[in-house]
């Protein structure tokens, strides 16, 4: 929990006339017109957040460049770059065609491991199929200043007929492979292994099946499958000591998860789950099972749990090991996004949680650790934002 | 989420020279400086909080009179009454004697059904026993004027060696029976019924076990128990339309709940559990099990939830039906109450919750509405409050 001081503080909302507010309607919008927020936090002392910019559409992901720029993906379909903190002005050119309605649009950026030497990043986006059918695919490109040439769309996942998935995380592990959630899984596709929705994929940099895949050669199941049973997947984090893929999903209402991946195992949704269908019934009496792990971080009630990281810079020693995972809302209530700080014994066991910067009332979408050690974040608003949080 | 408005600032803590805060620091404190506070909720639009004293210590429950005057109980084994917002500076004469050391001291106060004619109030508190021993005790007495008459225990619960059980909540049922919950069950003492910690007892105004109880007549269960295997009640509340008495309880590392009684109910506590303990193991793999009757609200993390009452006013008419729920603390981490409203469907289960009055940092110990319709908290902190909240 954070604090505002006086002199920075959040500007007044016009509450005039009186708001006739109905169920469910949320906290009024605060728009983030300032240039430097300060906080208290329980650890770290007091903390700035500097709004980078306040320019950007629905930012989705972020990523950093090995010359220190930042990769920021717009929801509408827009990859943009910042540079020494300033968003340049133009989106980067020969982008793949991205579907934009329903939620849907461009999603995660990533760098190849040997971005250095071939230039390539990869992102994922939402595609439109015929017949009003949607879909989440994978697409790379090399990046030479603000053009992307030699763009391919490598792998398009294969779902089910509905509304398209809303999120579509991807990560390279430590074994070069690209792992790729595709979320939208609200009901029981997530235990079919004959499509992708509710699966983390796992992928070579060609967008072909990895070679020694949990179901490579086992007809009934797709190749790409690295784990299933999983819902709606919005962040993927590589663990700083084990190497291992962490990876988050929202619950319906209540049962955001954090998991740690292995290879071939079910999640379980929806068999079990922490959380409560929208309209109140519980999805399941149980919450963990036989032949299922069960996640390593739980919420309840929800925060719509989204990008996360795990912090090991020095800006911040005392949060090092930490989780850090954005929120977009809390408890079902627009306009309540917040940071969670997980913090874990020797055995990566959560031993305590702090909720940060819920006073900005933005839906925190992403959060990354800079080449500096300080946290970027990105706020899936209309007004949207990069976020740094430093020191004071 | 509420927002401050900047006439109502809260002041600033001086934070120099800097802190050196280790592991679990929490939040600096916080005083209650100003009269009143205002924020924005997401369904009531904005509110007013009052603080109508702020001249108690470690204030633990609250009650109305009917003539509308407050009797608030303090942790140091004091009774108080407030008058027209005003604090007599005299404690309440004649109270028992109460143990106060280790957490322990003077808890609930609540007042017979047949107060305007009997002027019978109830009250609990810890009480030392032979060889460093504690348990909870329940007393009453006429309360004339400023003085309490007639005093005299009138229960003991029978508890196991150890720490002084740290929560006795009280309630008259629409059964005329007093329902007390006796806490402090941190381990498997809750599943075996020859003793009182971690159970749910009901028992008639003058101590006795209730005759109807559900395991009267069975030898190896003592009479007085209603309900068992609960970890560490601090509230309870009559639902206003079916009459049911509804619990909360505290999990060690997230797994508060809040269950609906029913006679001779198991609820699990420490064979199911939604939380870990506080060195990081989950306590169980199981949340539910046959035999054992599950939570109907659960918090994962822990917000340590304390009083509650189910918000039936005219002053809020958009949380009519709503739980209110105090918080201690959010996640383990100092400096984080809040005030929880959750909200049901029309079967009485959850479909949102709103987390309030976060930025005051204060630990919500009991929360109960006012005859004005308004809502009356009281603070668990060396500078105690209670405060009101009422439309703008």
């Amino acid at each position: 929990m954070l604090r505002l001081v006086p002199t920075i503080l959040l500007p007044i909302v016009s509450l005039t006339p009186a708001l006739a507010q109905g169920p469910n309607a949320g906290l009024p919008p605060l728009p983030l017109d300032e240039d430097t927020y300060v906080f208290d936090t329980a650890e770290a002392g007091r903390v700035r957040v500097v709004v980078v910019t306040r320019e950007l559409e629905n930012p989705w992901s972020l990523a950093f460049l090995p010359d220190g720029a930042m990769l920021v993906t717009e929801r509408p379909g827009r990859l943009r770059i910042l540079r020494d903190g300033v968003l340049d002005p133009e989106p980067i050119a020969g982008l793949t065609d991205v579907y934009t309605g329903g939620g849907g649009g461009l999603l995660e950026v990533a760098l190849d491991p040997g971005f250095a030497e071939n230039e390539r990043i990869y992102w994922t986006y939402t595609k439109e199929l015929p017949d009003d059918d949607h879909t989440a695919a994978l697409a790379r490109g090399r990046l030479q200043g603000t053009t992307l040439v030699d763009v391919e769309e490598i792998f398009e996942a294969r779902t089910g007929v509905g509304g398209p998935p809303a999120g579509a995380p991807i990560l390279f592990g430590p074994d070069g492979m690209l792992y790729m959630g595709v979320g939208g899984a609200n009901d029981d596709i997530a235990q079919r292994t004959d499509n992708h929705q509710g699966k983390i994929l796992r992928l070579t940099g060609d967008g072909e099946p990895g070679p020694d895949n949990p179901f490579i050669g086992q007809a009934a199941h797709l190749p790409e499958i690295f784990t299933y049973g999983h819902r709606n997947m919005l962040g993927l984090a590589l663990h700083p000591e084990t190497g291992a893929v962490w990876e988050n999903e929202n619950g319906p209402q209540g049962g955001d998860e954090v998991n740690v991946l292995e290879p071939g195992a079910n999640y379980g949704w929806p068999i079990v789950s922490f959380g409560r269908e929208y309209a109140g019934p519980r999805v399941s009496e149980r919450t963990f099972a036989e032949g299922m792990v069960g996640p390593v971080v739980v919420w309840v009630p929800s925060i719509a749990a989204s990008g996360m990281t795990f912090y090991t810079g020095d800006a911040f020693p005392e949060w090092q090991g930490n989780l850090l995972v954005g929120g977009l809302q809390f408890g079902r209530i627009p306009g309540t996004g917040q940071l969670h700080r997980i913090v874990f014994n020797e055995n990566w066991e959560e031993i305590r949680r702090e909720a940060l910067l819920m006073e900005l009332r933005q839906r925190i979408r992403n959060v990354e650790q800079g080449p500096d050690g300080r946290v970027y974040l990105v706020t899936d608003e209309d007004d949207g934002a990069v976020l740094r949080i430093e020191p004071e």
